[in-house]
């Protein structure tokens, strides 16, 4: 990130509008009059060679007539004429292109948009776009859009992959009183990405909370980078969770894969808040923008209605905060603001009867004590109080409390009145929402944020158990007989330069020799055909268990070259597997894909019928610290059969763990080799003994 | 229900205030207020000792002195005066009663509350409430509440269980644009039920959805009858689902249920769809009152914005209705209303170039063609167009397309201008929402609904393998010891009394008898201690399994007698249970709890680490038939595992869902008796193999 160019893209002194019109319903007048509307303070050039004024300022036929600096040029001449005008800025020193102009790589211009990019990288300036509505900031009175007006002004800033909804979404945050001091349309996204500007939005001192709506990144490292060094919150809706990759998988772990599951796992290793839907991307904004996050478990709920208690009880619960009940000395100073027939447990329960100083003491108070780490506040609408005067009570004893390391949400369930009440308390920095689950969801919202913070602190630290030159010789030595998977032995030889602990598995190629090799292993020991033209072993009888001795070890081989032949009789067979045979443990699966937006990709699940039926399995993003594995194995719905269950000992956890670590180290370190690849079954022992990879299965990247 | 005495409650042509009052402030006066300010047509008597007039209307001593007959009285006296006044009204031949008036069995008083039930149903009145605000009626322009004003008005009615709710979505229907025709407050409940009301509302013309807010139901079986006949949708809020039972549970099945999941599967079969939260309520009441039932899969969704269309499909697919492709003549027309980057797929993507013609002519096309079951509207605002000319456009559109058994809803994206556009939507008769998923979710609602009224065609017949006599035999032996749960040989003669497949079980008092019996069974064998005192069997060196021979049981015998011996000397020994050792089968557990609201409710689930781990299990309210318990086994997570995987054989679901259907006729015969039981494990075999009740547990009610 350059930030001085960013800062002249994003919070420009001076602006051109290349293409600027004096025609009104053309968007190069529509962003000229949007500039002045909006009350910009710098100098505003509309460039046009054929006009002499528009809109009462003078215009230049070209940015290199202006007399004085531009730090951004808004371009909205067509696609043919960008590339003069990307030269002519460059020339005149422009900082950043705001490229409103469409028709370029989502119609398939891809080498007009490479053009055009490399042409202003090579002045040292940066594009925002092309294929966007412009950029939009409050703090800088700068419409430099099609989008008919600032929004709402707030502490948030909104980046939209998608022009028409940032559109819509500037309207309404005036009907949902959520407001943003910037939004960016990200368009294209040919040179400027979500991660750069979230790295710039993190410097931003407008800016309290990043806000994102998300089709598809470009780069999936960079964002989760610049994500996890940002020191504010950011929440972000990713839209297509539905659209899976059409495309058959070659292996277990990539019918498993899907967008949803690898962009939930980046979010959360990234620190990112996921938003469920529009309406919560608002809600979350609204919360995470104006309030602290949450330090502790213990949320308190105030109420002048059992049933909205009730129904935010059942949302704490829900939204991961369940509700406790409130210690005696909180309870008991809380009985004093309200009638005999209320409740101090939790949820307080003022009763209807509960007027403006019953709210102000038990929310001074509430705030105050230790024990209280947020504070949930609700009010029905009675026609016995007003809800303005209830908000300014509640504000006020906000300020009287004099903490503001707690954070507070606020619910008014009633008519307009309460609406109006609730705009006010949120113009004064508290989030209010129309409905009781929504402000616990607040909270919960700011609780998560806060452990995100508490898991930056976290041992990152990566296996280091590489054997490179091992793992490649064994795949350029299939890639050289034109191979794009691993044998079940070579698959092994690669896991075993990387640490993990497979059964001992060798290839015979004689009778003689798979006696030798079952003697050395020791007995009993399994043979399996060993054939890149025979993917389904068990099928072609080429699978043999339990064997026993040497004549069993005779037999066994001559029965599985025989059916291997009848089965296909011009396979191409490179011996027999001679591998020890593992005692039982706990199934499990490891796996990988190497994803187009994030690259290699971790799994991790129960084996068999867990995998296979309940699909429970969790992901990660690349490296995979032995910590962060180990908080992989609590992830899955099957997390206690892990801890012992049925009289069994607990599983070897930190091996397994240990196995997770060095798994992600081998995918990354061959990145550009491995396309997919399977540990399927890992079986582990119980605590101390260890764990063993029974099966292998390596996919290869096409060259 | 008595229709002509609820018609009188709820929809009174002439209405006494007792305890009426000239005092501003005074519920008496605002009541009298509200019904005057309401503009209600029948005559309004304010009943005053000491007034002659009120607010205008010539006041009463007493109802008896009225000269015309009174439908409904609204009782606003103090508690110790209300069962005077319940007796006058009595006398006087009034139908109904509102009892507004609190300080009854929710503070203790249920022996008043009960002789005022009792008085009023002495003389054929019925009460609603006591502890209420009022019932709110706007087709009877009637105010007979101290909630200020009559909701927006609309078609569908609530009824609500906590009284400073109702007064907030009194207000609340303005600010949210969801109208209804009746709010009724329900309060205590000491007479009329919401099985009662939904019965009465059903036959109601004015609504054609009813809307339930429920913190407890006291009559659960009478609430589902009531529902389930009803002809028009309901959807209930259920608030306190969090607030478990704290009760430690006898039995597995007791451990699992919860408040949650047994009202969940009481909603269910009595066809209540369930609100997730409050702004759920109001959403799904919304298209239910306007929308009729999608009849089947196929959603379309029309748009002019690709990122709201990828939200409407990620909600599509979240809520149950996953999006397919529109077939190609439906694409091939669709393309005509569109500029050539736009998409006929689904969603049929207009572009941010749509007009009101475009959009006119896809929603009229799309509506009449038979593909099509339902249609999601999306309009993201823009500032060339005009959200009311589009919302027109497509009103007109639906009209035009003469199609009224499809249903539709809408989504505005934008500002006040689309608020306004949708506020007329609604007016009009059809749904919109701010948020594209909440449209999608509205479809799937609508969808829901119409798959309930086909389950309504199934075969509900109970199974009848009883053999009431034997069972109570069984069970009185055992209460004649001061017992309260049986042994596993009593609870499997249970078991076998109603037609259950039981293991094989005999009890020996002998060593000889053990042999004896053994030889009878057949080898392998299990034998395990059979005592009162000897709950966990196992850990007592009380169980031995895969017996072979006469010799093995005699060493058995004299080995588990002296287990359990060292275990507890003073045991209580009944004998040995001599066992058929069932072969190895796929593991399940039946059990049954006897909920306080609703009776008998059987449990399903997989066995062993599914049930324990997981909680994989899924409930029914008693009774359950063949048919309804095929469609439990589909419910699981693990359901697949019952199809038969890893090669394995389909289960007998057929002989599993059967053994169900008995399960579920024994624990609804003896109700009076059995107050939870366990069938853990029940090993089901390969189609036409059957199944087999392996261990069996049955806690008995105190009596």
């Amino acid at each position: 990130m350059n930030k001085d160019v960013l800062n002249g893209l994003f919070r420009p002194k001076a602006v051109a509008v290349v293409g600027a019109s004096a025609t009104p319903g053309k968007i190069g007048y529509t962003v000229v009059k949007n500039l002045i509307d909006s009350k910009y303070e710098g100098n505003i050039y509309p460039i046009n060679p054929k006009a002499s004024d528009i809109l009462g300022l003078k215009a230049y036929p070209s940015v290199k007539d202006v007399p004085g600096f531009i730090d951004a040029a808004v371009i909205v001449v067509p696609s043919t004429l960008v590339p003069q005008a990307v030269i002519e800025c460059g020339e005149k020193g422009v900082k950043g292109l705001i490229i409103i102009t469409s028709g370029f790589s989502e119609v398939g211009q891809k080498d007009l948009e490479a053009q055009i990019v490399q042409s202003a990288n090579n002045y040292g300036m940066r594009i925002l776009g092309p294929n966007i509505v412009g950029s939009l900031s409050n703090s800088d009175k700068l419409n430099a859009s099609f989008a008919p007006f600032l929004p709402l002004a707030g502490k948030a800033s909104l980046v939209s992959q998608s022009g028409a909804l940032l559109i819509a979404i500037d309207a309404a945050t005036y009907t949902r009183k959520v407001g943003f001091d910037k939004l960016i349309s990200i368009g294209n996204m040919a040179d400027v990405s979500i991660a750069d500007i979230v790295e710039w939005l993190n410097e931003d001192e407008n800016t309290t909370c990043i806000s994102l709506y998300i089709e598809g990144l470009k780069d999936g490292r960079h964002f989760m980078e610049a994500s996890r060094k940002a020191r504010k919150p950011i929440v972000a809706l990713k839209a297509g969770v539905s659209a899976h990759g059409a495309a058959a998988a070659a292996s277990h772990t990539g019918s498993l894969a899907g967008a949803a599951k690898v962009y939930g796992a980046a979010f959360q290793q990234a620190g990112v808040l996921q938003a469920t839907d529009l309406d919560n991307l608002f809600d979350t904004t609204l919360a995470l923008s104006l309030q602290p996050p949450m330090n502790g478990e213990n949320l308190l709920i105030i109420t002048n209605g059992g049933g909205v208690g009730v129904l935010a009880t059942d949302a704490a619960e829900k939204y991961g905060l369940p509700l406790k009940f409130a210690p005696a000395d909180v309870q008991a100073e809380l009985k004093k603001h309200m009638p005999e027939f209320g409740s101090a447990k939790n949820p307080v329960d003022l009763t209807g009867m509960a007027g403006n100083e019953w709210y102000a003491d038990s929310v001074r108070f509430s705030l105050s004590h230790p024990w209280v780490d947020g504070l949930v506040v609700l009010y029905c609408e009675t026609a016995m109080t007003d809800p303005q005067e209830i908000a300014i009570a509640i504000h006020k004893a906000i300020q009287e409390s004099g903490e503001k390391n707690k954070p507070v949400a606020v619910s008014f369930v009633g008519g307009e009145r309460s609406a109006q009440a609730m705009t006010w308390l949120v113009e004064h920095g508290i989030p209010a929402y129309g409905a009781p689950d929504k402000a616990v969801n607040a909270l919960a919202s700011l609780r998560e944020y806060a452990r995100i913070k508490e898991m930056a602190h976290e041992d990152t630290s990566i296996c280091k158990n590489e054997n490179r030159e091992q793992a490649l010789k064994v795949i350029n030595a299939a890639r050289a007989e034109g191979r794009e998977s691993l044998t079940e032995v070579e698959a092994k030889q690669v896991f075993t330069a990387y640490g993990l602990p497979v059964t001992t598995t060798t290839l015979a190629h004689t009778e003689d020799e798979a006696v030798q090799m079952a003697n050395k292993i020791g007995f009993p020991v399994v043979m399996k055909i060993v054939s890149p033209d025979i993917l389904h072993k068990s099928d072609a009888g080429g699978v043999k268990v339990n064997i026993k001795d040497e004549k069993e070890v005779r037999e066994a081989y001559q029965a599985i070259l025989s059916n291997a032949k009848a089965y296909k009789a011009d396979a191409d067979i490179h011996g027999i597997a001679i591998q020890e045979m593992a005692p039982w443990g706990t199934e499990v699966i490891l796996g990988s894909i190497n994803d187009p937006t994030f690259g290699p990709t971790l799994m991790f699940g129960l084996g068999g019928i867990f995998v296979e039926v309940l699909k429970d399995v969790t992901f990660r993003v690349t490296p995979v610290s032995t910590s962060q594995a180990l908080r992989m194995l609590g992830e899955i719905r099957g997390a206690p059969i892990l801890g012992g269950v049925r009289g069994e000992a607990p599983r070897d956890r930190k091996m397994l763990a240990d196995t997770i670590c060095n798994y992600s180290s081998m995918i990354l370190d061959l990145a550009d080799e491995i396309s997919e690849s399977d540990a399927n079954p890992v079986l582990v022992y119980e605590e101390g003994k260890g764990v063993k990879v029974v099966d292998a299965r390596i996919i290869l990247k096409k060259k």
